[in-house]
């Protein structure tokens, strides 16, 4: 993997900016007011190409040339960002292939955003074109810090049923299978006839009866749409390479559902998350437990990709559409709170969405620092008293993360998950409860993919791995374990591990198959745990019966139905280290229990203790360790500090009981 | 505003009935039958085109002209509908383009109802040509009173998105703003790249991701749909004026969503609205508080387009098609009470949904008077009775409703919630609570229509004007509104007032923006009230947090949140009147304190008293007054008067306490 | 009607294979572990068309040969299935119009299953041309002893709108009533303007306005689609006919929404059913009360179709699909306990489905008697033991089911539940409170289908007839009910019986229409019961107010509402016999009492008695009696013997009180 490197020296504050929706006599009003806010660097651009280019091959600069000359005027820095996520209505018309489709091939046109395919040759033509005259005509701009490409790839939809997409799809399976024989192999369409004779026969998922695709199909469909993204992105990143100064780097934004680990390797220098966490306060939702801290899970997977990032958008004001989302106003604390959150997880640069809230258009009603009325406010002083507190906080910019654990995935089986129900239900389970498990009892993780690439040195630094459900298994990962529980690692896996190839098929052996050997079981039976059978508390959703082998240890057994008695959790030792199997999907209580016997549960307790409701986040570095207590609930928390530390944002040195306020925040240094 | 003369002398009695579908040997049984149970008129014609013109430019009268002129000799009255909500199979087989379509462009197809749409030249003009010819034939018919122009315009769909729609759309949008670059300010389509360049790229919603249309747009569509809507009934007036008789009148039925005000202006004599309040009782549905009471609501809606107007399809069945809607037959007493209920609230025209049952076709469960086995039965005997009743009561016959206050609207506003899922979410709450809070505490009210006619007389009968939500707000709609303080008015405003211009954009204005000078509040800050922060009882769904000016008089705070303390009602004085500015949407109970607060509260209470569950209505004319008592539930009601009064239905003076019977109706003379 | 032919002289139990997914060198393994658990039959072939024919007209039978060849050289049976419900991919890609599509034209794609119409003259070409090619190539095969007619027709949709299906369907109607004129008066479409003027104006149901269809055309719709259905299977029979050896049978499996006892009479030599009562416990799933007993349900549909049936495919594992369905596994004993269901209810022939698990494809989690490992494990045991069970009760095979009573029904109304909501409302409660009824109470009951072909004996049967509610009613079938009424018969009806005639319409006739001599009643008033007016327990959904003929006795009143006191439930003579007429839904604390007052309720009650939770089956031969008891819950049920007899799954001799255990199962044998 690409480690990424630290862009970013200092902690910085950002804005996004539009310079093309106001009186260009506000421009140097905004600027200043901005600047005088703590805020030194804008993002422009990404939504403007009907401005930049009205007519198709006429291009006019003369807008964010003013805006840009200004900015440098002023010492403003500008992110540009590549304008490819919203064609022009001249585009689409005249090039309709261009569009993306809904499975049943009705277009979806002009008028919202996304509405593009990525594998449209005149779309690819079209962008190169664009990217290329900006990158030109601004690479050199010494306002210019850094380059967006496109705008939340794969935001709106990740499905794309257009003409193009099948010709690419059908592109992508001949270079991956060579033959039909081999794709109709691995998709095992000897089912229900239906083999493919020629290339020609084989499509985006179209409208079928009862939605029974073949799942092998909607497996690399799925990694159709991730590789068709991560080509386009790359196709950008390669002309802007041409033209962008030293020093500048390229970035994309949002975090979707795409292998973002191959996207950062083959287009970006650093990658930025957008994170709005009064997603989780919308009106009409159901409530998750963890509600805004939830986003903590966001920014955990964004470290993941690149462990020292930024934020693009960060939320400073209510969200919503006018036709959907329906979020309140972010209270007084909250939006330093949601900026800190993204800071004690990783991000060295914050870029607030946005300056003052747009006066028209479908996002009528997502909020920005400023509103309507333009006036100052309270967010606005947040925003700026924000800034002082990073300025206080400067030296845990780039210090590392602290984690007990990691939470293993990889994209096969993140991508299953969308062509399996089966799968979904049980790993999402899961992850609720690993998530819920690890933030409650302050045992911070890393989230850590198992990729082409990842070395055992990757995992080594971690004491335990929890690899939930790894449904598909190959050679190769199951190498890179046995590697990591030899060396000393404690490895748990749960139910239907290794029960699929990497087609999703099931081979012909006892289950854990590929892990066999390291778990040391075989499953004897395997079952969903139906509804009618009463709580199941402990063990939810999902029951594998073990049987031990020869030298496994059993640890606990089921208590209820017609295999009470036998083994559902298991150990075996493998050169220095041992596996836990776990013969179901994980519980919350059980996933407590589990960090405690592997020795990592509440790893601060010997420096601070805080309440459930207060996420723990430490930083490491030379030597130091800080400590980051973020305060979610609308109540004061009560900590306890064991020894005297230094509050980095007061300067104060404190120790024993404190409280933190409703939304408040604390960075302690313990040396 | 035109005002509708009062087309009706003396309270009448009508019956909709389908000769087409009964053998002709019925139809003179039919009509004995109907005369008997003092039904004067009869609605026909409005399904009927493909009788009329079985084929493109063949035209059948004999069927019609037998019946017709059975009606002249025995003296029963015609109603003559249009039949256009209806094309033929060969008109839609030869002429796809006068079908509607859904947004993704599938065409709605013949087989139900209403399945063209309003903008198709040949539809236009096959239209024109069968209401020519109806208007040549039967305009001077001494049968004939009236004419009903097309079935319930808007009803089954209000959205059109044929290739015909989008033509007119556009032209209907070149009208209106003459360049594309005023259409491109005044949609903000610099957001997400969306300006047009050429008025081709224009088209009505068409499918988009996630619904993300631009919210100018739709404001626009709706305010074509109107039109579109408008102009076809206005060529079908124009037609059949050259060919009437004078004395008869035109008119359509029901009140769907549209301009209707411009409606009656442009095509119509007179308003006739379709009454059906069992839907309240439909099987499966949510329960509505008012329950069938509600359709009061509508009623007033109608009145505010034409004070004196007929109910074209009184309910007098269960209704249902056989593939959706379900409901029970009314009781014994609840036909009488529904009719009663349009006549209170100002029909002096009840023509009852119909004479007998379809026994075939998508309507087979839509009961009317007679069941299928047509037998005489109590509904008959209902009907009679009530036509009885509307004799006994004839002094009431055009006398007018006491309003307490009136409900401000307009259409800009009622369109915007259309395009805009947080205005609607806002102004649907306010409105039901409105409603609920005059209903129960017998505050009647009117509802008034600010249109680009309304004069400052209109306003200045009210002493209360309840101006819920008016996001949108004009220049000239902020004069008529201090012109109506300034003289003596107490104006009421929620929050979100003044916060969109025109086109639905927010204007860099300190809320209430237009608004400001006559509430004399700043609105600090804003939100959605999060379900979270427990119930908003009192000021629910969205918060103004108001500063007042200099000058206004701080009547309530906030007691909960971060800006508890902080004003949340206030009252301006500006010349003879007052405005209060309420920081929330409406509750119940907020609107019967502020009525009360207005001193327009109960105004009858003097003359007599009533549990909530029964509505009261006065009517005034020639300095007396009538007051109309409709008890709606299956239980006896307990009334007082407080003084003697006539009960006109028994010709009995009555004082002190009485009991209105399950569904009963009392009409008392108070002089 | 067709009586069929008892097929299976002794019980038989066979699986389904699929040979072209599994490597040839496990076929003998897998056919010698088959014979060894008492399996001796398999059903190939079905899903194998790309493999039988790759390409249009190359035909490819050598896997099928060595397939065949070795079963016969082992002396496993074989039941061949055409292989028409999943078309190649070149098929459809070459010949799109065989396709079906949904309502709005959009194709349903190759990729799942049951893609086609069955009106496409091309698929009908190549469907004949495969079925004959198999038919002239296994039809003397020494293997072969059956063939399967295509795979569950009319699952995954009963809804056909292709244009072959429009084309297909005008001549259905054409054949049907001659004229458009007699079309247009059977629907009824002089409402609405409906008329058709050209057969080409007529298409399946398309895209119309919410879904108002013509209720007569939807009728027809139901019958057309039926029709196509039987067409398309008596084609493929009539081909093999002429191919196969003497004694072996043509069957089709399942029992979809279609005229089953038409298709069987065409067509088949014995009906075989599907039975998946683990769909009773998906997850995420409303529970019905019967849970997996209501499979009973389906059985016994299944016997009124062919009374000695066989299951073509018996579940023996979790079912689920990866896009949808999760079922959990059997428990033990449930496998067993759900093939008993079957033989109880007639099955002579008993199939799993499937041998073993598929290892892809959508069907992953249809889980066979082996799981994907291969390993033997406890459904095979069960499998074999059940095999054991049914060799020792051996002399039940052939037996008649003993029935207290039949439930009668008719194509015509089942169709019109379709069509008609309301029709669907009652009659869809009424069902399930009367299965729920007879099973509870241990009255064992047959379904009777009126039809064109049934005489006065096959109701004379039975004691009692219930007929819940013939909405539409005949002269002919009310002929065929005087009669039985007339010899001594019991008959039952309900609300809304009489008030439709063929074509769904309502006639001029005072209800209960044809049957009012049989009933001695007339319907005053009818309505549905509105949920607002409480419980309505014993008289559920609607009611129809009864008055008496002269003649007619009352046997209960309404106690609620505006009708209370008049009669709900009235008992006429006619003859020998009685007519019971309810003037409601039925509820099952109803059902129960008319099966008592009729004297049928609990017939086994002296010879054995059992808790609900234990269905009770009685079967007759030759003066035997055989009572088989099934225990649903898991938990023990205590059953009491009033006599000796023999328990011929262990041979002993039992009396008195005995326990049946978790998913017990007895068979005794009471001479």
């Amino acid at each position: 993997m690409k480690q990424a490197s630290n862009i970013w020296k200092h902690y910085a504050v950002g804005v996004c900016y539009y310079p093309e929706q106001w009186p260009e006599t506000l421009w140097a009003q905004d600027l200043a007011r901005m600047q005088k806010a703590g805020i030194g660097t804008v993002r422009v651009g990404e939504f403007a190409w009907v401005l930049l280019e009205p007519k198709e091959g006429e291009y006019h600069f003369d807008l964010f040339d003013r805006f840009l000359d200004l900015c440098a005027k002023v010492g403003m820095q500008v992110i540009f960002g590549t304008p490819t996520a919203t064609p022009p209505a001249w585009l689409t018309e005249a090039y309709p292939e261009v569009l993306n489709a809904r499975p049943d091939g009705i277009l979806l046109r002009h008028g919202a955003r996304r509405h593009y395919n990525y594998n449209a040759p005149a779309y690819q033509r079209l962008c190169a074109a664009i990217v290329e005259q900006l990158g030109r005509h601004y690479g050199q701009h010494p306002a210019i810090v850094g380059w967006q490409i496109d705008n939340e790839l794969n935001c709106e939809t990740d499905e794309f049923y257009s003409a193009a997409d099948d010709a690419a799809f059908r592109r992508f399976l001949q270079a991956q299978y060579g033959s039909l024989q081999a794709l109709n192999d691995a998709w095992g369409t000897v089912v229900w006839s239906q083999c493919y004779t020629d290339w020609s026969q084989i499509y985006t998922p179209r409208p079928v009866l009862n939605g029974g695709h073949n799942p092998g199909l909607l497996l690399d469909y799925r990694r159709f749409v991730s590789d068709s993204c991560i080509r386009f992105a790359g196709m950008q990143a390669d002309i802007l390479r041409r033209y962008v100064k030293p020093g500048d780097f390229l970035t994309t934004n949002g975090l979707f559902f795409l292998d973002n680990h191959r996207l950062m390797d083959r287009a970006l220098d650093v990658y930025t998350y957008d994170s709005y966490p009064d997603f989780a306060l919308e009106l009409d939702k159901a409530r998750d437990e963890l509600l805004d801290r939830k986003w903590s899970k966001n920014l955990t997977e964004t470290r993941s990709v690149c462990p020292h990032f930024g934020i693009m958008e960060q939320q400073s004001g209510a969200g919503g559409w006018v036709n959907r989302m329906e979020m309140p106003s972010p209270r007084p604390g909250q939006l330093r709170l949601w900026a800190m959150q993204s800071v004690a997880h990783g991000a060295d640069f914050v870029s607030f969405f946005r300056w003052r809230t747009a006066p028209f258009g479908t996002e009528l009603y997502w909020h920005g620092i400023l509103d309507y009325d333009n006036r100052d406010n309270r967010k606005l002083r947040e925003v700026e008293a924000f800034g002082r507190d990073l300025a206080a906080m400067d030296e845990v910019c780039g210090a590392d993360f602290v984690a007990s654990f990691a939470l293993v995935k990889d994209y096969d089986n993140e991508f299953d998950c969308r062509a399996d129900r089966w799968h979904d239900r049980i790993a999402r389970h899961s992850e609720r409860e690993i998530i819920l498990a690890a933030q409650l009892s302050h045992t911070p993780y890393d989230v850590l993919y198992l990729r082409d690439e990842t070395d055992p040195e990757a995992l080594a630094k971690y004491p335990v791995l929890l690899y939930p459900h790894p449904m598909i298994m190959t050679e190769r990962r199951a190498a890179l374990l046995e590697a990591y529980v030899a060396q000393g690692g404690i490895l748990i896996v749960g139910c239907r591990a290794g029960f699929k190839d990497i087609h999703g098929r099931a081979p012909m052996l006892v289950q854990p198959g590929l892990l066999r050997k390291l778990t040391g079981t075989e499953v004897e039976e395997f079952t969903y745990v139906n509804q009618l059978e009463g709580e199941q508390r402990y063990l939810p959703v999902f029951h594998d019966v073990l049987t031990p082998l020869a030298g496994t240890q059993v640890l606990a057994r089921f208590e209820q139905g017609y295999y009470a008695g036998k083994p559902c959790l298991t150990q075996r030792q493998t050169g220095k280290g041992m596996t836990l199997h776990l013969g179901s999907a994980f519980s919350r209580e059980m996933v407590t229990r589990l960090l405690a016997y592997a020795g990592v549960l509440e790893p601060f307790d010997g420096d601070l203790s805080a309440p459930e409701e207060v996420e723990l986040v430490c930083r490491e570095t030379n030597g130091a360790r800080y400590y980051i207590a973020l305060n979610y609930p609308d109540r004061p928390a009560s900590l306890t500090l064991r020894r005297p530390m230094q509050n980095l944002l007061t300067g104060q040195t404190e120790e024993g009981d404190l409280t933190l306020p409703p939304f408040g925040v604390a960075v302690w240094k313990a040396e």
